[in-house]
This record gives structure tokens, sequence and C-alpha cells, in this order.
């Protein structure tokens, strides 16, 4: 039974407000919750049926975090989705810390992706392309909202996302920049470097004329049919996997 | 000012009940309306805004159906999603009729995608790469969810979605049939017919076990990094990626 303050405390982190307070938020389900506890990421507390604290005994013993026993019908109240209700863990955020700049590897720079379910996606695809780091600028989708860590399935605990300026990131960049247009180079016959960034722009608008100076290759996805765009995650993955199936070593 | 009994029809058309009842589905925002509207769809009513009539004045005086004003308040309160709220138009559905097999181009066939926001943003991928015709499983998530349509951008009006057994649309299939699994052969590398079927799975399974006799190429995204899987709809949209840049013509 998890008291009323504990299940107050984390049904506020929900909001964004009370994630920035309380530097902490929540991932539900089995397989999310059982990444982030294998993950670099303090653990405050995981809450659970009894089934499920069965089941995973061992690997929970092993934690410096509260254990609190709760019913399914407990946890989808306090959780933001229907499903994935016999687990839940509260993490501890991490502070957000500017990324290196590598030019012997590719990073994904995020120009305002506003939607929590496309930059979950696009986290999960940096992870299966292999980029271990994204820039996202200040007004993208939040990392730490329910909608992005579940999206992510798990992929959070290993890309590093960084919210930034991006002209102060992308000015000192000397390895290639692409970004994906819906007017540019063919990503089919694109060539890319060894390293290099490649910019995502935000779901209705594209990438900001004010980040045009800092791009070196306009690539865009050739159309075969009427579509009038692609959505913005999907746009990023066709990118990364013609980057990654033709990028010299 | 729309009627209580109106109002009480649209609100209906948010459960795939009445959808089916009624015959009928809303769609909702500019663009999406707008594209319904132009395209061969029986469009029943339309609700907009005195502002947006006067804009599409044109447009919509060549039509035949009937015109409501309402006020933005009045519009989120008819509709699924707290924006889009200038207009929304409601339109007869469209029988299921089965697809004839082409073995000169391709079809998608999806195998129980449920979930609404993939399979719309499935049929948006197949509009841009210029796939004329899906086959979905009778579990796959419903056309006509707003969801869905709000997904598709529109290119559910252009791309024909047809909901039946899939082992009888395979059986009789010549053409390759390319199925996307997490072991295969390398999309990079796979040759593709001028003609064929490419199955997705479902989110979590995959393509089920008994359609596998169907397929005749396994084919499979290459991994550079840690991510499990990747979304269905991300799968969907790199292998016809590949599909196309590399098809015989």
């Amino acid at each position: 039974m998890i008291s009323r303050n504990k299940a107050k405390f984390i049904k506020s982190l929900q909001l964004k407000k009370y994630r920035k307070l309380e530097r902490a938020f929540v991932v539900e389900g089995a397989k999310s919750a059982m990444e982030l506890i294998n993950a670099q990421y303090r653990i405050i507390m995981v809450v659970a049926t009894p089934q499920f604290l069965l089941k995973n005994e061992e690997r929970l013993a092993t934690g410096d975090f509260e254990i609190i026993e709760a019913s399914e019908k407990e946890l989808s109240a306090l959780g933001s989705f229907q499903t994935n209700s016999d687990v839940l863990a509260v993490a501890e955020t991490r502070p957000n810390v500017a990324l290196p700049i590598r030019e012997d590897e590719y990073t994904l720079v995020l120009d305002d992706i506003r939607d929590p379910g496309n930059m979950g996606t696009i986290i999960r695809i940096a992870d299966w392309y292999g980029f271990r780091q994204i820039i996202a600028s200040e007004t993208s989708a939040e990392l730490y909202n329910p909608k992005t860590l579940q999206a992510s399935m798990g992929s959070f605990t290993r890309v590093n996302v960084f919210y930034g300026d991006l002209h102060a990131f992308l000015t000192p960049f000397k390895a290639p920049v692409y970004g994906a247009f819906l007017q540019g180079m063919d990503v089919h016959e694109a060539e890319f470097a060894e390293g290099g960034a490649i910019v995502i722009g935000n779901e209705s608008r594209g990438i900001r004329p004010s980040l045009e100076p800092h791009i070196d290759h306009r690539i865009s996805i050739p159309r075969y049919g009427q579509a009038e765009s692609l959505n913005a995650a999907i746009a990023a993955a066709v990118v990364c996997d013609n980057l990654m199936s033709r990028r010299k070593r």
C-alpha cells in the first residue's frame, strides 16, 4: 500500500513544473523500468505489484532505493498510461550538461521537435543507428515527458540528450553539417563523411532559416507519390539509414 | 449555431461503434478537411467558423453538403483534438472493397498494426513513396479512427486501404513478397523486383508465424547501436525508402 504523500509526489511528476522542481521523473512499465534500473540513473523508488517484485527480486535487492508494493489498480491510478500497470520507477533527472563536439561520429541536431512522441521515437532511432548524442533546441519536447520516455522504449538510457542553443553548438563545428529539407540533394545519392551532424527541423516549419548558414549540405528524401511531407521522426530515420549504409570509414 | 442533435451525431462518431452504424466519420482541421472535400468522398456536412467559411467560400459553394456555422468553442467541443478548431467535415465511409492484385507495383501488407498513430503514419509513408494500396489484417487499427486520420495528414484520401484476410490476399500473389524481420537479409543489400508486396508486422510481436510461408524474402534493417527494435512505422519507411531507391524498372 502506497502512502498518500508518496502517491501525490508521483502524480505531481506528470507535470513538467514538478519534474523540474523535484528533479525527478517517472517511467512506467517493466521494460522501461528495468532498463532504467540497469542504467546510470539514480533511482529514488520502485512501486510494483507483488508479482513483479517476486519475479525481479534478485535484481531489485542490489539497488539503493525504496521498494513499495502496490496493487495494479493503485499503479494505474499513479501512472499516465492505461496500460503498463505492473511497475513504475521514480528516478532523479540528470543535469543538462553540454555535449562534446565529436567529429568522427554523428550527432543528431533537433530544431524544435515539439511532439514528445516524435522526440522519443527519434531517441530510439538514434540508439538503433548508433548515434550517441542528440542536441535539441530548448523549445523541443522534454526528455522526461512520459510520452517521450514511452516512445523511446528505454533508449533514453543510452543516448545523451542535451538541450541548448543550436547556434552555439554548430558555430565551432567543423565536420560537415547535413540538414533535411523538402528541397535538396537526393539523400540516395548523397555522400556522407565519416562524422558530422544531421539537423532535423520542426514538424510543420522545418529547419528555421537562421540555422541555414550552418548547414553545408541540404539533403532531401525523394518523393515518388503525393504526400506533402513526411513526419519528422520518419525523415530522421530515413536520413540515418542512408547515412549509415554509405558513410565513409 | 449547431443544433443539439447534430452536435450529438458528430460527437457519437468519435466511437467506432457509431462510425460503423452511421457509415460516417469526422475529419478535423483545415488541411484534412479540404483534402477530404477535394477527394472522392461523399461529404455529409461541414462545420466551420465564419472566418473559415468566408475564406473558402468558392470551393465550398460547389459542394453538395450542408454547411453549418459554429464558433471555435463549439468546434473544440465537437472534436477529438484540442487544436484544429476552425473546421470539421463529416463524410460517408467508403465500403471495404477488396483490392486487385497488382504485380507491377508494390502493395503494403500490414499484419496487426494496432496503434492508430502508426497506421496513419504508414498511410502517409505509402503516399509519399507512391504505394497506391494497403492491405491490413482485420485486427489492425481502423482507418476512420480520428488518430489514424490525423496522423495520415490527408494521405488517407489517396491511398486505398482494404481490411481483410492476409492469407487470402497472399495465396494467389505471384510477385515476390518481402517481410520485415529482426533477422533477415540486410535491406541495404536486398534486390527488389519491379513489383511485389511488403509485409510489416505488429508493434511488439512482428509478423505472425502463420504468414511466414507466404514470405519469399526476409529482410532486416541493420542495427548499429543498441535499441532492441524500431517502431513499426519507422521500419516501414526505411524498407520503402530502400525499395524505391533500388527497385528494378
